[in-house]
């Protein structure tokens, strides 16, 4: 059976979206993997981030679309392929972020047809607004999938990089907005934790 | 506020079992990345087929619950971290393959808590027993997200493997059960095409 025209055009664009997806696993990020060996990049974090989405949606702090919530998480990175990633403490990159991201969505997302590049681009965007109760228990993913391979790696990319306590709360000061239990968790069993073996500087 | 008990045992087990996870990144399959350039992961490939599935669960043969198929899409390789990846064509390690598997997922999902062990266990069961609609897309997705990257690559996989036509076939016997639009497209656009390039020996 031949695939119609009109499905054939509909599918062109779907599958070069879907190949040119494959980029996002080439952008590194700062983190290490738990065993140290080398960093991850972003399509591993995101992976990583929808699995504990599933296992741990139980705490969010209001009961959560779950389907929605790892939608969001699956393509919050993607405008990396063009923007590349910014460190959680680079204070120059965060500057030009929101522009150069919004212009690789425009990109990225325009190659879907028209329909899937108004919902996938409303999806990141409902993602960096920080409004919705899914946008915020994605973030508290995206904040908390770092923090348990920082601890599971002796604190290797906060020792690198000489990351203060205080610029771990600030990048987390909405983390508990997504889920207190999880934030809660989070801070006593790796980040206090990891302030007393001396991997991040108590300031 | 501090963690109560029976919470922190439940987290310190879905968080154990997260920080465990992370060695499917580490865990390699034989399909190059679309430009070539090395190869790709499990959990790479897990993620680019769950955003896949989110694109194109519309092909489906009969209509899908999409959180259903992406959350056994994003476990279906986590026995792997135990049994590691067996080659498609690899026909010695298929032999083996079931038994390494199951006891992989008995020591991977046990480590959830007992509800959540019993949950994702069935849950990568359905994917393997491919008799659900969502299972049978799954494993659509897991055969075609593999031939989008070898065609990307110009069949770099295939050629290397010297994979003939018919494996390919034999392979994918089961991938318009879950999507013939999906399939029918695969075939024409990358499968074919490759034959014509040479890149698949055409027996």
């Amino acid at each position: 059976m031949e695939t119609n025209k009109s499905d054939k055009e509909r599918l062109d664009k779907q599958f070069a979206f879907a190949r040119e997806l494959d980029k996002e696993k080439l952008i590194g990020r700062q983190t290490y993997l738990a065993n140290g060996e080398r960093k991850e990049n972003d399509a591993e974090h995101a992976w990583h981030m929808a699995i504990m989405a599933l296992i741990l949606s139980e705490y969010a702090n209001e009961e959560i679309d779950v389907l929605r919530t790892i939608s969001m998480i699956l393509i919050h990175d993607v405008v990396e392929i063009d923007a590349g990633d910014t460190y959680a403490y680079d204070e120059n990159g965060k500057k030009s972020q929101r522009e150069r991201e919004v212009k690789a969505a425009e990109r990225l997302f325009g190659m879907l047809p028209k329909d899937q590049a108004v919902k996938f681009r409303n999806l990141w965007e409902e993602f960096e607004a920080q409004e919705t109760k899914e946008a915020k228990f994605a973030r508290t993913m995206d904040n908390i999938q770092p923090v348990v391979l920082n601890d599971a790696s002796d604190g290797k990319s906060w020792v690198e990089h000489g990351v203060h306590l205080s610029q771990i709360l600030n990048r987390n000061k909405n983390t508990a907005k997504g889920s207190e239990v999880i934030w809660n968790y989070a801070k006593e069993n790796f980040i206090d934790e990891n302030v007393r073996k001396g991997n991040i500087i108590n300031d």
